[in-house]
């Protein structure tokens, strides 16, 4: 068995991953870790867990919390992972960060990132990042083995854009300075932590844009997709909130500069995607939503060409919680440890 | 394995069982029937299921949907699954059925249950009313056993309501004609019909009280409470709506006619309850809702007295689709076959 | 033009009353009070006022808060309004206190109401407490009058309960210990302060009763009531909020002691509220949701006699926030002023 | 007093304008028509309206449904205003039509609009085409006066799409053919009609793009852009929906051509809408959502530019029912009979 911690268990990004580890038939849970609620039972702070999982929230530096383990989830803003990642990789354990912590390999590009965000540019364990790698299995799959040790997962609009865009940027069909993703998330993407542009009455009837000076992980995407493409891709990207709890749907625009028709299209991302077993390629005849990937890992595509302007159009659907946080979390682990990529993750979703 | 065929597989009682039974371990889908969206693909209906279910739905006569299998669900409204059901049962199969058809076991019983809702008091097989058993395993859990062919599936607020007031009835705690039903259920209990009253625009910001003139489970809920009491019991049951899809809270109220203290009803709610698995007694201290019970076969109980009044006040919380519908389901067949209560439903949920 | 001043309008309580003064043909907003967001126009905090009401939000002390009025609205918790009543009363202006602070007459009476909620039993100005009147209108129009001074402006559960079952108690229909009052709310009713219990996602799916050990609106529910049956009346009473943002459903039941049909009770309630504009009363065949009262002041009733278990039902709809506050608050300030109690609150409400 | 007739008063298109009329100080209801629900009530169909509108719902051809009257609203599908467009007129009524039925003025444009739309090419009314007058006030005031008898009321997409970018298309600011649409509207936009889509355990958690292959609000987009820029327009369009009731909020993008600032951008757009008491312009700083406009007839528009890639980005706010329907409507009508544009309309909404 796989003894796992999760650090940052208070939060959605840790519940996901207890209910995921929950259910996966090689891992046991070692022992949770928060800043706050420490004391209480996990199944206090979320009910749902009860007979589950009834382990106390440990605070950091509790003697309890220090227990051997293989594999540490840290569900933690930016900037915290980092200062646990050489303590942890030194007790021999693998490290997967939700934050943007570990998704750049160099200082500098760290750097770059962090400064956009307002953050400090200095990253606290530099000489980690270069054995880090981008947490994307459907494009990192071979480089996330298990001599691996850390992983940065991916941020949740990325993911959506990235296995959006991916496929028509490394076949150069669309021009890479007009790309624009405009991308709606549901609000857990926002986190537990109460605030007044999250409290029901002010959300339930309510969508609107936000960050519009920019956005954390605009850094990740163009990264990606200029790798992709074999040349820097810049991306024009709109955050919006509306009120579901879980699911992003990411409508993507690129002008095509070459002459190919959505048949066509549609079958190069089926192509591209043939051994990724959470990606899911329609076309524009699909009638798929964000609730057809809610509490599964799936990332469901659905690939158009506007035949009247030549844009191309990629509708990109997962759920912000699980293939956008901790379904890829636990991806990521499998594929550390050798385990099938989808081992604790095939489920079907629940319907209404 | 045992073989499954789902009869009303388009609805959302038909598509929860078959959610379940993809991730029972002993059961295997043999096909799916129902008299409309007939040809189509269940995950062209249900996007959700696209790789993890792709049957066909089968009309009722389709010869492919005469295979032979161990057991029938028939997830189809009153007075339907009794018309197949010489059939199934001649075909050597078990019967699980949703409807009111068989909760009851006499024709008289049922006559009286079909012309309060306005339905023909003729029941099309009585021969076989005798011999069904109403599928609440928590109160019939011996008697729903591997000698048993048909089981008639409770009504998701009468699941609510008897799991709820059983104990204090059976511990004579009310006066029997005190005990008022207050229940309030998410949308998706009317099933997936498109009607005015659930179209999102008439619904998202509106409660309301329904068939103030009777309700087709109180017959059920009367019969179950009168068995535990050993005397007449009427009940006051009031049907709402509010705007969440999955759930039932129902505040259960009776007149105390004995001098006992929460504490003490408490305890005996967790007597009644111990070997129920899918039973969680609570205190007025605990914060439970209805989300914590989503997607999962419990029932929670918050249970309390109102010292001021002297009135027993049950708050009972289960998922009206799983608990109330298709959990209640698999939990039967389980029985029926021998299997441990709570294969392919010990699930945790998901938050949020 | 009666110039009017609310303190804690950075509320919801505090909105209201803005939007309908807006609309009142014979009040002008003289100035905007609250302890937090001071300095910035309401219509920053509320960006729907933008050209309506662009006054800056004042901190209780400013110079430019002192402006004389005729009518202050103190839309502030519970010990608030006390402290400064003295003073506004002393400047001649009337006032309209949203809290528990002036629904009772004397010391004694306030003094059980705050120990059974955890305040000082200490009333600031008990002088005023004796000329302080119930705002609910229907109840007591003619003692808020012109000559009145302060009116405590009724809590959003006590206006549904009592205007559902006042008549029933004034014509001793039920026996007076049997009154269960099961009351759902939507979530605005909790206020604009952000808390774990509403933020979105922990509410969107999710329905629970809350403060079973005894909620603050029962004593002034059980004063009225008793006021009108003319002995005491004791009622158990459920709190419980439901995802929506605006509307109270009360489901009120009694045990009944007089031989009614339905009919008679249904003319029972129509003679008694013959003169009250904002109350309507319909008979169970009605379908009434709160959407309907979404938005308006009115109080729509459905009036139902369950035969099978001789309970009386009433099922009361009002909007939380404007029958159940800031319409109330303007009802009785019309009446302080000597105005048509409707005027500025006969509007149509908006659908869906 | 002018005295309107609603065709169609059924639909959400019918129950808000007559909510607008009964707050009109100059306009009298005379009758409401529509083909079905006729001989109910008004206010039985829509219970909100009881003792405000108890007119009953009329056949088309029913004798009290012929009276005279100044204006016509016809809130019907396309091709149904059409029909009824030459009597209305012989009567010497004025006609405002929802529907795409009068938003064209030549045959042919008609005819590629119906045609795309998979409707009959052929107009029922083709001589009146040419005195139709596209109904946006905004930017057709003028020519909305007391001499036109026939006004095309625009669809509601694009309202939000023609008032968000035609400043930027008038200044030649962007590529014509660069132009992106990203629409996402609430369910209320689909009418009152349930269907499987909006049915709310299918809509409440979900999101979803729609009509892909073509939208038939883009004809009117292009065509009113278009004449901005003095040149063709294209735009690449996607409808979507989201699950709140009340709400468009269309992200629209374009390539820069000229070297402008967000300010000065932001600067054209006020001047641009300087006359236009519904516009209001607000730069990226501004947190504003749908919910700021709900149940207005306000658009609020905000003006940024993406300095990183060059692209004009605007987020355009309306409430699809109101301005982006009987808003709009109500609109055109006091313009038609001479009253200034916002009587009746200047309302501040609700909030939360």
């Amino acid at each position: 068995m796989i003894r796992a911690k999760v650090i940052g268990a208070g939060g959605y990004g840790g519940v996901g991953i207890v209910e995921l580890l929950l259910g996966h038939p090689g891992v046991e849970i070692a022992c949770l870790v928060s800043a706050t609620d420490t004391g209480m039972p996990a199944s206090k702070l979320y009910p749902h867990l009860t007979g589950f999982c009834d382990l106390p929230i440990l605070a950091p530096g509790d003697p309890a919390a220090q227990v051997k383990v293989d594999v540490v989830f840290t569900s933690t803003p930016d900037a915290v992972g980092m200062k646990y990642a050489p303590e942890i990789l030194a007790s021999g354990a693998k490290l997967v960060d939700y934050s943007g912590d570990f998704r750049f390999n160099t200082p500098a590009a760290y750097a770059e990132y962090a400064t956009r965000i307002g953050l400090d540019p200095k990253h606290a364990s530099p000489d980690l990042l270069p054995e880090a790698v981008y947490g994307l299995a459907e494009l990192h799959r071979s480089e996330i083995n298990t001599s691996r040790r850390v992983v940065g997962n991916p941020g949740c609009f990325a993911v959506s854009c990235i296995l959006g865009l991916s496929p028509a940027l490394k076949h150069h069909l669309v021009d890479p300075f007009s790309v624009i993703c405009d991308c709606k998330s549901g609000v857990s993407g926002a986190g537990k932590k109460p605030n007044a542009a999250f409290h029901y009455p002010a959300r339930y009837e309510n969508m609107n844009a936000y960050k519009l000076a920019g956005h954390q992980h605009v850094c990740e995407i163009e990264r990606e997709l200029s790798l992709q493409a074999g040349q820097e891709v810049r991306v024009t990207f709109t955050a919006q909130v509306v009120p579901v709890c879980r699911g992003i749907m990411s409508c993507l625009y690129g002008q095509l500069i070459k002459d190919v028709k959505a048949a066509e299209v549609v079958a190069l991302y089926r192509e591209f995607y043939k051994d990724s077993a959470f990606v899911r390629v329609f076309d524009r005849s699909a009638a798929i939503g964000t609730i057809h990937v809610r509490g599964t890992n799936f990332c469901n595509l659905v690939v158009d060409v506007d035949e009247r302007t030549r844009k191309l159009r990629v509708i990109s659907h997962i759920d912000n919680l699980m293939k956008g946080q901790a379904g890829s979390a636990l991806q990521n682990m499998n594929l550390l440890f050798g385990l099938p990529e989808t081992t604790g993750l095939m489920r079907v979703g629940m319907y209404p």
